[in-house]
């Protein structure tokens, strides 16, 4: 579990989208996002403090998160800089770079020495268990998409925001480094070697109150021959009592794979509902999340209503226009 | 890949059941098991020549291949002696224990000394690639399970002897402990890092002639929560031409799950086919493996004959009866 709030380090990032894991703290976990730490050529803003390390100390900061990419591949003695800074003033630092913190010789003799924390959260930091495959209480819902990378994040996210603005019990669980860093815990779950990758997902949604809702960040896609097993172990492991199915509908093949076909909603629900059923009997799909970021508004209006009225199911943007008839469909299951 | 032949390790066996990774060896490979090693009190035989490692040197063998379970998992002294003289006499060690050879200092040193191979297949030596779902030349076939540890690998390699003695081209891939050290390679897939399971599948059954068949061994079942994404990965990643169904009749319900009934064989084809569809939609099931052994011979043949009846597919217990109705089947495809 990484301390917070945080000091957003933003480097010198090259434009805006290579601080997206800053941006997404800052948009849905707005009181973490103390400060933010720039160095020159940064072209990343947050809209929140700049603050010196000093300053960071004084707001009650606990974390260094790196909320940027690196370049080339490696840790630059400019950020290293700051980085020992920042551990020798007290704080742990928190980083989902493929480059572990760890491996850096230099930043590992400055943790040990100051008994501050390094987190990579690309890397699982516990042993999981083999999934029991025992009905935890509670409830959970998993948003599956047609294909990799297509907004089932978002979907929860937004679905948590709104849920907890309804005074619903809903708690975001995630299984990737940015929904990690976002809320400070959660499974890395494409590093878990696969013996344990059911059991990791238990173990990411215990035993909850009856009316609490696990929102599991989902990975992959049933269709995506690259990544299916994880998708696979989310359903299983997680036992969803509600699926959502994610759809970008612009798109012409699955990502990564210029061979193969996105599969339509219907056989997205079908399969994944067959699927979902094993491990709980009652799962049921209750809505459609459409990433509509490539279609004007009207468009977008229009490809919602036809998908929600063919399928039979409440459909939208939660990005765009909302989760509200999300939830509303979650508040009937 | 490890080197052959090998020289079968049977230690101090409480019985034939803990030699069953050198039973499978000596039943499968048997031009591997030039000889084996026993310590006082071993109750387990293979029927293959005792030797001394003098003996075992002089006749050719390069490994040996712990072929037994250790008990209270460590490895005992009585065991260290041998595997340290074997390494100084120039062999290299194999191993699928859960202890790894490499983790005691001891052996890890003399290999190091001596130049020798400590092979511990239970983990994977090979950095794997993420799959990219291209088809590969050459046919694939998958076991698929209505649960775990129901005769997939012994499906597999049934159908091998059956098809290498009709003279066809086919070749058992390994995807655990026991096949890998069978063949003396492979591909330990329980131990795979979940975004490069199905790319291991991939590397495991490259191009190959069109007319050779790779019999990958299946792990899990889509049915069992526990594991079911390893073997999503393998459906996928293994881009099967051909599946057959495994079942065991007698089973209550899925192994370790006391609350998991087992599927039906027409819910594992359905299921499978379509999951197998989305990599290879010419993907076919070809026949069905029950394995029998808790049923006497009357009732045996009654349960195939009703099956195959029923499926409308061949079904035999290929370790009981034969693969040949298997390989028929596949010789259509």
């Amino acid at each position: 579990m990484i301390k917070t709030p945080y000091l957003l380090f933003l480097g010198d990032a090259a434009d805006p989208l290579a601080a997206k894991v800053a941006q997404g703290i800052k948009d849905w976990r707005p009181e973490y996002a103390v400060g933010q730490l720039r160095l020159p050529g940064c072209q990343a803003d947050m809209g929140v403090p700049d603050m010196t390390l000093q300053e960071a100390k004084a707001a009650g900061v606990k974390t260094l998160v790196i909320g940027v990419a690196n370049r080339g591949g490696k840790i630059s003695q400019a950020w290293k800089k700051v980085l020992v800074q920042a551990l020798e003033e007290g704080f742990d630092l928190a980083s989902g770079l493929h480059n572990l913190l760890r491996d850096e010789a230099d930043l590992a003799a400055v943790a040990h020495a100051t008994g501050r924390v390094l987190h990579d959260v690309r890397v699982p930091s516990v042993d999981y268990p083999i999934a029991n495959g025992e009905k935890r209480r509670g409830k959970r819902l998993l948003a599956v998409g047609t294909d990799c990378s297509i907004g089932k994040m978002y979907t929860a996210l937004c679905m948590e925001r709104e849920m907890r603005a309804r005074g619903m019990k809903a708690s975001f669980r995630p299984t990737g480094q940015t929904g990690i860093l976002i809320t400070g815990d959660g499974v890395p779950l494409d590093a878990v070697v696969a013996d344990f990758m059911a059991g990791s997902v238990e173990y990411l949604t215990p035993d909850n109150d009856a009316d609490h809702w696990d929102l599991i960040e989902g990975q992959g896609s049933l269709f995506h021959v690259s990544y299916s097993g994880v998708t696979m172990a989310l359903i299983h492991g997680g036992q969803p009592d509600a699926l959502i199915l994610c759809h970008e509908p612009t798109r012409t093949h699955m990502r990564g794979l210029p061979g193969y076909a996105l599969p339509s909603l219907e056989a997205l629900r079908d399969l994944a509902l067959t699927l979902a059923q094993v491990a709980n009997p009652a799962c049921q799909v209750v809505g459609i999340s459409v990433n509509t970021q490539r279609l004007a508004d009207a468009e977008a209006r229009a490809y919602l209503a036809e998908v929600s009225q063919r399928m039979g199911l409440p459909a939208t943007d939660p990005f765009r226009y909302g989760a509200a008839p999300l939830v509303d469909a979650l508040a009937a299951v």
